[in-house]
């Protein structure tokens, strides 16, 4: 792997040549390499596992299933290319009697946009990395695509860099349409930086996603970055729910706040209800709960000082109280499942209390009615989830909330948690700042695939100098707008 | 007209009142007000035409033009969020049976992002102003709009403006749905970084838009600015073509450069061919239509005072020719019609030839050779259009060249000119930076109204909480991807 700031200019260059070759390749031809990649990925079989297990500290079958999903990324992504309605093919045919000017031909299709610099996420080493969902989406755009590989799970992101490899031959792709490195901040900024860099995908910290949004506005001509940073996925109790289910509820959330470490993005890390018996019945049995959570290694030994920073910043604040923690830890580097309260009124005159803590920890907000409850959702900032624990009568009477919670959120969940993100064209994983750089985009299927391509119009060209997309006879068989109207018919 | 900072705020609180209001009105209701705007702007009649002729210098018959086509894509936009599939409902249904997890219920569909700022452009009074294409999408997405007047033509804009507040009180919207004001940089530094602000159509030039960008970007939470900036729209003139038709193509482009006194973003600005005698030819013929175009005033003082600088930094380069100028300008307010030359060789080392000349201004590019036309072009920056004066050998025989100026632009054209943009649904208006600061998004139809939404994802909701667009009935009859096939069908 390339390790230095020096050689990065001509890995872009690499990257950009293979760009200019890999961006005419057909749905088809990208759908075999997508496939290829997720093949030669699942045939690295334990090995893979083990090495992930290694650099991680998650367990097997949390490894096994993140596998799968990365490849279902893969070929989920795979499908929309193949099938190719995704490049919004529009097709405006020529009036050429039209008064007072004739009217051009006009054919319209999204076109990718150049190689896309990818930083993985320390907490997804298969489905936010190497060949997780931002390189799966470059790649089905037709971008090249370079990553820097996390520096937690080096040895992980070698392996399935390997296998892309392996992929690249066996599909005949051009072999800079991958380039991996590693490095500190210096390369990441001078990937950034590069004038061939067309995007910028990243998932991690608001603090690391900020820092690269202004780099990459800094440029001379800047570009977009698509990072996914931060979220407290705020959870709102709702009263009949709440008296209704309040154990089911309290079991259901205590595994979702600590599962894998609460090293989630979508991890619970508000619970906001009005006080009364019912909340305090809640939290006392989600108390329990989580007091008997084992303790266990976290990511890698950064993320674990920054949970234990981050956990007492929180816990030293005035009338914040300790409502529950496990007392087993064994080193400094294992996540403490936590859990603590405060007042609506504290938490609304506190900034500090609306930082997300990664890890298993959560905080409760016992609003004095249902009104602080209304002016916390709107204190509240962007967000990738908002989750109604809630009857039909409390979406009713609590409407208001309901609409507040919606305009902070990309997904609001009904009944459910927020950890466990679907991997299906509705979902919406993004969200308004500073949940993304830009929450009108997602990093799910087509959605994810849309923040690499830009619209691109021909006019007045013959069906032989068209992509198979714009041609008359329409190939491929995709729908199509022709002339206002969507359709898979032929011109 | 509110005319002081100091106001800013209240202003912005009562766009984004109206947000909330007007967010949640249908694609019916949206359809009816953008319709009733079109009708009484139609209703003011020669009042406005004249009042804009007085503050634009544009003659009458343009400006009818442009009125008609302001009133189109209001109408254009009616349709498209009356019929609602732009909207990308797409579901997918639980399958609570699923092993080892159940899938849930996901529905997901495009949403209004909050108050959008918009800056009106000099050069288009009507269709990129203050009921332009940026109102018309952010209204047709269902966002508040607050326009920033043109200090060159507020009568125009204030007549305008009473029409949209008639059309808010026929189709009974709320009234902050529309604000308008005017003032300097400060007012428009003051919306730009109000907190309710959560996006910026701007259209004009590349300093205020990067301006606006960068603003924009330095706020806590960064918005999207839409800025449509400058373009040199280049015209590559290929050898086979112009030896065929020299005439025809040189009495076109002397209308394309001068139209308008050259006030288009898509004018031809620079004109890139092979040095020889049908290039001579092709450039001669042009001098001599161009000499005879009459001078006229331009849009305002500010912009003929520009022109004059900039033309005058383009005539004085070294080895810079001039080909052709209307010598009968009458004051200094005026357009002069201008052609000048230059050698591929002085292009490539001589940055201050690649600017905008906002005017009837044309630079012909003579390179030595087919490998230096490539070098010009790949030296380029983006750009809202290229085109090509070419035949079929030609496209075949220049195609590097043709694929290097497709990664440039939105908008590549074949044997046409760039002015006149049809407002179709085909049409990309928009492209790389610095064209526009984000080239994936268009001001022209569905992409222009893309640009003021976000997907918004709803989990485990039952159909009597839901939008009707993501019922299981489909009640409004639109396109709809569920379980992922394209249908209208109901669930």
């Amino acid at each position: 792997m390339t390790t230095n700031t020096t050689d990065t200019s001509d890995l872009m260059k690499r990257a950009h040549a293979a760009f200019l070759e890999y961006r005419h390749k057909s749905g088809q031809q990208k759908a075999n390499f997508l496939r290829a990649i997720a093949t030669e990925i699942e045939a690295l079989g334990l090995a893979l596992i083990h090495t992930a297990m290694s650099e991680t500290n998650l367990p097997e079958a949390r490894l096994t299933g993140e596998r799968g999903r990365a490849c279902l990324q893969l070929r989920q992504m795979a499908d929309v290319v193949e099938e190719g309605s995704w490049l919004d093919a529009t097709i405006d045919t020529a009036l050429p009697d039209r008064l007072p000017l004739p009217k051009p031909d006009i054919r319209n299709m999204l076109v990718p946009i150049g190689p896309v610099v990818v930083f993985g996420a320390s907490n997804f080493p298969f489905a936010y990395s190497t060949a997780g969902v931002d390189p799966a989406a470059a790649w089905a755009a037709g971008c090249s695509v370079v990553v820097k590989a996390h520096p937690a799970h080096l040895k992980t992101s070698e392996m399935v860099a390997g296998a892309i490899r392996l992929a690249i031959q066996k599909t005949n792709m051009p072999d800079g349409v991958f380039e991996h490195l590693a490095g500190g901040f210096d390369v990441g900024q001078a990937l950034v930086m590069h004038p061939l860099t067309a995007a910028v995908g990243f998932t991690g910290s608001l603090m690391g996603g900020k820092a690269l949004f202004d780099l990459a506005n800094s440029r001379p001509k800047p570009i977009p970055v698509f990072a996914e940073m931060g979220s407290t996925n705020p959870v709102f109790l709702l009263p009949e729910a709440l008296n209704q289910n309040t154990e089911k509820f309290a079991k259901m959330y205590a595994g979702s706040i600590t599962g894998s470490m609460g090293q989630f993005c979508t991890k619970p890390g508000l619970l906001i209800g009005v006080d009364s018996p019912d909340l305090t019945k809640f939290v006392e049995i989600l108390a329990n709960e989580i007091k008997n959570i084992a303790p266990a290694l976290m990511l890698h030994n950064g993320i674990a000082a920054a949970f234990q920073d981050k956990r007492s910043q929180i816990l030293t604040q005035p009338n914040v109280t300790i409502e529950a923690e496990t007392t087993t830890q064994n080193t400094n580097n294992e996540g403490i499942p936590s859990l603590a309260s405060v007042s609506g009124t504290d938490f609304l005159n506190n900034i500090a209390l609306h930082q997300e803590v990664f890890g298993p920890f959560s905080l409760v907000i016992k609003c004095a009615d249902s009104a602080q409850m209304q002016t916390v959702t709107e204190h509240l900032e962007g967000q990738l989830t908002c989750t109604f624990i809630a009857t039909e009568n409390d979406l009713i009477s609590y409407q208001n909330t309901v609409q507040a919670a919606s305009l902070l959120c990309g997904r609001l969940i009904l009944n459910s948690v927020p950890t466990g993100v679907e991997v299906c064209a509705a979902m919406q994983h993004g969200g308004p700042y500073p949940a993304s750089t830009d929450g009108r985009f997602g990093s799910v299927g087509a959605k994810a695939i849309k923040r690499f391509v830009r619209p691109f119009a021909v006019q007045g060209f013959n069906d032989n100098f068209l992509p198979a997309e714009l041609q008359n006879a329409n190939p491929l068989n995709i729908w199509r707008t022709v002339n206002g109207a969507f359709t898979k018919n032929s011109i």
